[in-house]
């Protein structure tokens, strides 16, 4: 079989790296180009030392694309929208990473991004890209647009509760715990070691964008509020959502078991993880650092009708660049965990 | 002035740990006896090495205690409610760290710690430790039980909204990040370095035992719920508590600035933190290391009705040590801040 | 081909659990049994969170063991030695990754051990497990006895020197920096997380163990001596050598390059990192998290004849699973690389 | 008594901070002005959060400083020396933090630093800022430049070996392992929390700048090399010294345990930390973050003539501003330990 020719334009930053691992030991891909200014002419493995003595690429510049099979945009958010016809014309098919086309509707950019989107008819044409919701257009899709990593763990922990109309929506009250990575790779004085290690930070307790993918996913035509908050802890990878949803009727920890199973059993990136005992009795992060797992897991508060969805991603990789390449996967045709096998390491 | 005699039983753990270094340092207090029967008679930095070079004082035995003028008990949970008949009789005034007095009805102990409680009694002669709320109080008392940790986080935390009436308190949701110091000193699998480490272990997503505190102290009189869940991070000392609220009244900023500082304008330990830019815009429990300090800060989501407040302590200080230190000045009329006055360490 | 089939004695500890990671994805390789009296009926995953969904394989006992092409040993050091006799019987070929083979003269184990090896005679059958100086003797190998994490990093980081007389051996002075997986499963005071996290400590100031597979594999029939410490430091995986060695002729760093370049340039697994610039100028632990690569830097002093030699593995990879897994490959002839592709991740 | 009245220049640094948490609390101190360029006209918490509620002053710029007691500064490596002249004439007495007056040799600075000293006139009047070793040149001293981190912590460590002749000083191998406050609060890539954390970094395997301080204090007139390097690690506060020296004559630890005490027996802050079992068996960098204590501890090789000293300090403290303020009360004839009674905290 041929290979598929990709491209990755900004392929210096966190996501770009991992997704260039990925690509690497992709079987059926062949990487064309990577690009980025700053790192202009040199081995990939200047910006991401863990590539060092797999490749020999080096860095093109973003005005030296050619003709490819498929682009991956890893730009910065809001570099996409601007430039977005010139890259179609680069590559019939694309696969953005950004928030730059996540929203469907133009509005909820003047809203949560604070700024008008610059190209609004293309909106439509992509995809959201949590195929675990939109898997079959993804399958026919030229565009996607990779989820944001925050909207996907919360999502994806509570999405079969909201389809099934289960919960009281608006009492939704979630708790990410998010890493350092989240905030990319340039440093400023908030990433610096000395003031970030160690940090219980209340970087986002309203308005974080992801709550508008949030949103979108998860009304089902209903006008919704959600209640979000992000804290950076002391952690580099990883997303743990803490969500706490009520319940209409009462149920019991068999049937929400039940309820997942149902939406899940046949994910192969989705593992309900609820133990009786052991140290991981529930999702946690470090577990899926280099996977693409979504690990969820609940609790059911006895005294009331709350219910405790715990949900938890990497980041980089269910959260940006392996949802990306499952995304890449469907759109192919190839196995959906090709190139995503990693399973992750213990202890860590 | 004359001393006040003071012991301590069960002096091997971290809270009592902390507690010898502030008592060490106080210049109204002479350690009379600190009890261990583990380390029983050898010298107090076996236990706490941070006192080396600092007291010569050995442990004793619990059964050795000798009449003192003010007892603290930092026992572990569950030991000071069986022998609290012969405690009163070593000394007239007790402090006990543990939960064993905290609660004020005795069926509280049945839905909450699982038992009974073996000296129901005693309960009513307790204040409850929580300096800013029962001030008044422990001037005049005898018996203090020393508040919980994440009690007192949340409780100070929300305090003021739920005096005032400002909230629908049973909508509240409060995710608390906690140390592992918070799990005491003794070794398990659980706390074993290389799972504890990086960890973000949802350990008590439902029914933790301080929400019966919380209740107890914020719902004057009503029947109410509060729906909480602790989370265990990659942190030795401290707690960060984030409490979603939603206010009956749309109130701004300012106005809930305002309600905070009528409610603590005058406290000592309590600190309003909210600023607009820089790395600490909101508490920070890095920040609060060793000291007695609470720092409180909120932001108002402007897309609903909904207040997020964010609250956070020292586990040892404030959530135990500091706390009963300061009952203690409280008790005999000292400066309420006498040998609290560290004011924390930058960076760290 | 038919896949070599495989049983692992001792699979729920952390070098057992990143072996069975390893072989799960290993194209050549069947596993036919897993042990662990603790663990015995469960689930791998119960004893190694990462490979749930992964394997529905469940631990054996160690009496059940049953014929198969290859034993694994990863029991606690001193159970391979007295019971070798029985594994010879359940499996023609043996890799041991306990320290019980790895010196040839009984003598040492008396001293550096601490008590005489039970079974003399069973040494010289055993190669000693590094693939880089033994691989002939591996390729014909029945039993091969892995080597210890610490031995591999330094051996490793300074047999080109030592190999072709540059050095006054006896000056040597090495200080590894180690994380706390290299201590074990086993729960105790020393690994609770609120002593562990944070700590610089001098666990192994002088006589480890591990000095004495140095002093085999690097005195070339010389008397030598080498000066080592070991210092545990917050981390999980990983090790970091620092030597300082002294040259007996004042090379220049172009010729301390070409000293490693003819050495290692075949090497698969090994990477001499030495950049001017950048965050990774030297090898950083972290970047090989599980990757079975060995990087090795360097530093002249230009003051003096120093030579400081920097050289860092995946403690449970390189030093334990990854090395015995590569040591496999050798044995059946397969790619020296197979099943050990993982490129280490970045950021981490 | 009236109090000193001293300024603080360059007040909004890590090691200004540091200083000025401890001058408000010193009992004879008044704090006249604190500049800082970056932060003018705003509080001091600002820059130090820990200060919040503390003070209520507000940083000067350096142009306005006034005549004062006792000047500190805090300037950035290389700017002291230039203005000297000036910062005499506003007070009688300075104290400087950086690296400007350390070296008695003015071409040290050449070799050392890579460039000629600006005032050499002025570097003898200048005593070298370890008080352990220049205490009676204190107590008279108008000029004083605190030691540098790394050199406080090797120098204290191996002082009384090398004062008594006891060791072949040539041979001497030390690594150091630092935290990453050590490199001050500007921001930059090599600090970028995803980067740094989790680092074991060979930032300075030769040439680091402090070993000229070693070497001035450490030869007593012989020519002297001295083996140093230095690694960071995942911490923020601490310097642990792991120093490998070898013995003219083979003394048993006993013996050496003498030579320490009588070389520090009546020393405030220099605790011998060596112990036959626990978790602090030797110096402990956490236990001393905040303290101005100096740990050593040291263990004999009994298969050679090999000794490893451990010596730890925090390098804020001890190694910057509670060094200074002892320096500061040896100059006014105050207690020594005065404002420096901070024992550490445990657990951390």
């Amino acid at each position: 079989m041929n290979k598929i020719r990709v491209s990755v334009a900004g392929g210096s930053g966190y996501a770009g790296g991992e997704l260039l691992r990925l690509l690497l030991f992709h079987p059926n891909v062949e990487i064309k180009q990577v690009t980025s200014e700053r790192f202009y002419g040199k081995l990939l493995h200047k910006a991401h030392p863990n590539l060092r003595k797999v490749t020999n690429i080096k860095f093109s510049g973003l005005a030296e694309l050619e003709e490819c099979d498929l682009l991956f945009l890893c730009l910065p958010h809001g570099k996409s929208m601007g430039n977005i016809e010139n890259y179609k014309k680069i590559a019939p098919k694309i696969i953005d990473l950004s928030g730059d086309f996540r929203l469907s509707n133009p509005l909820d950019y003047d809203k949560w991004y604070g700024h008008p989107h610059s190209n609004p008819a293309m909106l439509k044409e992509f995809v959201y890209g949590i195929p675990e919701l939109h898997r079959e257009e993804m399958k026919k899709a030229n565009y996607i647009s990779s989820a944001g990593c925050n909207a996907t763990t919360v999502i994806l922990g509570l999405y079969p509760l909201f389809k099934e109309g289960l919960v009281m929506e608006d009492r939704t009250c979630i708790e990410v715990k998010v890493g350092s990575s989240e905030g990319g790779n340039a440093a400023s004085e908030s990433s610096h070691h000395p003031e970030r290690a160690g940090a219980v930070r209340s970087y986002k307790p309203t308005q974080h964008r992801h709550v508008a993918e949030m949103l979108q996913e998860m009304s089902f035509g209903k006008k919704l509020d959600i209640h979000f908050s992000a804290t950076s802890i002391d952690m580099v990878r990883g997303i743990l959502a803490t969500s706490h949803v009520f319940l209409k009727e009462n149920l019991d920890e068999k049937e929400i078991w039940k309820v997942y199973r149902n939406a899940y059993k046949d994910e192969p990136f989705i593992r309900i993880v609820k133990e009786s005992s052991g140290n991981y009795r529930f999702p946690e992060p470090k577990l899926l650092i280099g996977t693409n797992y979504v690990d969820i897991g609940f609790e059911k508060d006895p005294f009331s009708n709350r219910l405790v969805v715990i949900s938890s991603i990497d980041n980089l990789m269910k959260g940006a660049a392996g949802q990306a390449l499952q995304a890449f996967n469907l759109m192919y045709g190839f196995p959906e965990t090709l190139g995503l096998e990693f399973p992750g390491l213990h202890p860590i």
